[in-house]
């Protein structure tokens, strides 16, 4: 029987994850004036496996080195620190020398191994980070650190920029009649504000797994999550996904241990697709979320293109804000994905009512169609009936809001 | 010394091009009561060989499928019959039957062979066309041909779906004391209107040039052309490109004539890159028109993939509907095209303004860049400092008036 996990939303979520603590200050790195959270350390005293996913882009951002040079030295990691504001991105040298900067300031301040800390900073592209601001406010931060709910919510609120809520999610279950928890939080879908990058995810847990592990189940998380969401097909240069393993539960995962394994790996999935659908439901002047499922492709890759193609058509995009079912849009957007489909095997469902069965349309339908397709949430069906590959998307609507947000800075 | 070519824009371009006749007629395809112009006919009496460059989309509409037939059976073609208001596309067998129906009204009511004629349609998908009301309009147009600049002018509109204005060009030019003409018309880029699909051209030419070269020939100059430039992405079930050629002029051009073959060569480009230029200018709610020109990618293939991510951005098209000289979302776009670009190595100019330079923003001419990016047309360089490749497209703006004519039918 599999082990029963406890999913919620707390606010504060990191907070009932053992051994970890955390803090957030206003460092102003916008110059607006005022005391809005923008910098955050998250810190575990106790030594840290841990693994990283990030952005395929070929223009990666500072902190994105700094983070993958950490994780590949193989050392015990003992937090994350990040700032919100500035991407320091396109940055040159001196953007990787201020990231080193903020990881060295908060290993110190920590009391922390050198090399132990991750950087992440996501906001505006090809602006030097206001460091004269940064690194007294690092001090002050971790001079703060408690493990309570309270700075576990300012933490969750000091990573976001133009997301409209906080994104936090909790997972716990018992093993061996001990509590394991995963608690994390999330930022902002693709490219987001004008000029800002980045989606961020930082992952939480009591669990003790060994490092080479947690970048398979990170990755596995990831492949169902993160990398199936679109808002406007836009991959940023910071994009970062951090999982960090502190054994304070007293619970070792591993593959001596299949079954606990296997739990961990689920409550992973499902703390990563929570967080994924919360960012592709906060997305910018998104009104819909839009469940894109493909069945019946030759394989997988073909299915997964045709995902991708409707997903990103602009045509579709508009339409569905519309509230208007238009099946040629999908059909034409999947041809042009060039996945060797059909029109004439074409099955296609919007939620449970048939639009197209074997391509001819089922036209009877449009009143119902169009009921699905005026939701908030629904998903498309379509079954290409030539093969066994499926493949899924999450997709959002494209409103006039999103161009007029998106048009200056 | 190269052969002087004569460019202009006259209405009713093809009228000037020897031997070719057309007439339009209104149907009423879309029932809305009106005489719209919305099937024409362009003919020549004499046989003229053909060359047809299609679509690339799985799907691929009825008339699609009628063009290739007849210009793959090798037999000599005599017209084009073209309706807009229905793309007779996802149709299925009927469809199939009513292109071919088309045709052969075309060619019985012009005393034209069997299988000599050309059937093109753009509009609405997934309906099925009202031949009740076509057929009989097909004897009626085909009655009015004549060689006059208002039946050119007509036909140049009838083919329009949500096109602003008809795009028709002139070429001529002196070969061996004789007048060889270079007439064609063309609509709307992409996706265009709700429902609607296609990018239509038809060139026509009184040279005489054999089959096979006529196709090379227009490939050339399709793939500078009309396969470089991009409003939403959006590639239809019914892109066609036809060039029909009658040797009307007396004048014959081949292998063995290099030099008048280049000149033809020559006028061709620039024909297409004209008539795709005045698409795109007149493409859905646009503002205005953005050249990407990249060089110095590792190959061509990857130069045209960073012109392409950078012209399909988002976010890129938002910002300079905006006015807003965003080099950030410009280099992010860049690098997601995962063409191993370096930041460190990139010199991008807005115009002739110099915005990155090895990477290092040029932030002093920052309200120069802003001046380019206000025009209604400005051009991009990028050099990537890698290697020899070359590449480029022309792009639009994105406006909230796009999504709000795409959102519902």
């Amino acid at each position: 029987m599999a082990t029963e996990i406890q999913y919620s939303q707390p606010s504060g979520a990191v907070s009932h994850v053992a051994g970890f603590q955390s803090a957030a200050v206003s460092c102003d790195i916008r110059n607006k004036g005022n005391d809005r959270l923008d910098l955050c350390i998250l810190h575990s005293p106790a030594p840290c496996n841990a693994a990283g996913v990030f952005t395929k882009n070929d223009i990666v951002a500072a902190p994105v080195v700094q983070c993958r040079e950490v994780l590949s030295s193989g050392k015990p990691v003992h937090g994350v620190v990040c700032n919100s504001g500035n991407a320091n991105a396109c940055t040159g040298g001196q953007g990787d020398e201020d990231a080193r900067t903020m990881a060295r300031e908060a290993h110190t301040q920590t009391s922390s191994p050198e090399g132990s800390f991750l950087v992440c900073s996501t906001g505006r592209i090809g602006e030097l980070l206001p460091m004269g601001k940064i690194t007294p406010k690092i001090a002050e931060c971790a001079g703060s650190l408690s493990p309570t709910r309270e700075n576990a919510e300012a933490s969750a609120r000091a990573i976001l920029t133009s997301d409209t809520k906080p994104k936090e999610v909790l997972a716990q279950w018992q093993e061996d009649g001990k509590t394991v928890s995963i608690g994390a939080i999330a930022k902002g879908a693709g490219m987001i504000e004008p000029n800002m990058a980045t989606m961020l995810a930082f992952v939480f847990t009591d669990a003790e797994i060994e490092a080479g592990l947690l970048k398979e189940l990170l990755t596995n998380a990831t492949n169902q999550s993160f990398n199936r969401i679109t808002v406007d097909g836009d991959m940023s240069t910071n994009d970062t996904v951090l999982l960090l393993a502190n054994g304070a539960s007293g619970v070792k995962i591993g593959q001596d241990t299949p079954k606990a394994l296997q739990t961990f790996q689920d409550a992973l999935n499902r703390i990563c697709y929570d967080l994924a659908h919360k960012i592709v439901s906060d997305g910018e002047r998104i009104t819909k979320v839009v469940r894109i499922e493909v069945s019946g492709a030759l394989s997988s890759d073909a299915a997964e293109k045709v995902c991708r193609a409707i997903g990103n058509s602009l045509l579709v995009k508009s339409s569905w804000y519309g509230n208007d079912p238009n099946w040629g849009r999908l059909v034409d957007a999947a041809g042009y994905a060039r996945a060797g489909i059909q029109m004439g095997k074409i099955d296609l469902h919007y939620d449970e009512v048939p639009a197209l069965l074997q391509g001819v349309p089922q036209s009877g339908n449009k009143p119902e169609w169009k009921t699905v397709v005026s939701k908030k949430d629904f998903t498309i069906h379509i079954n290409l009936n030539l093969g066994e590959g499926t493949g899924w998307i999450l997709s959002t609507d494209l409103s006039e809001g999103y161009v007029n947000f998106n048009k200056s800075e």
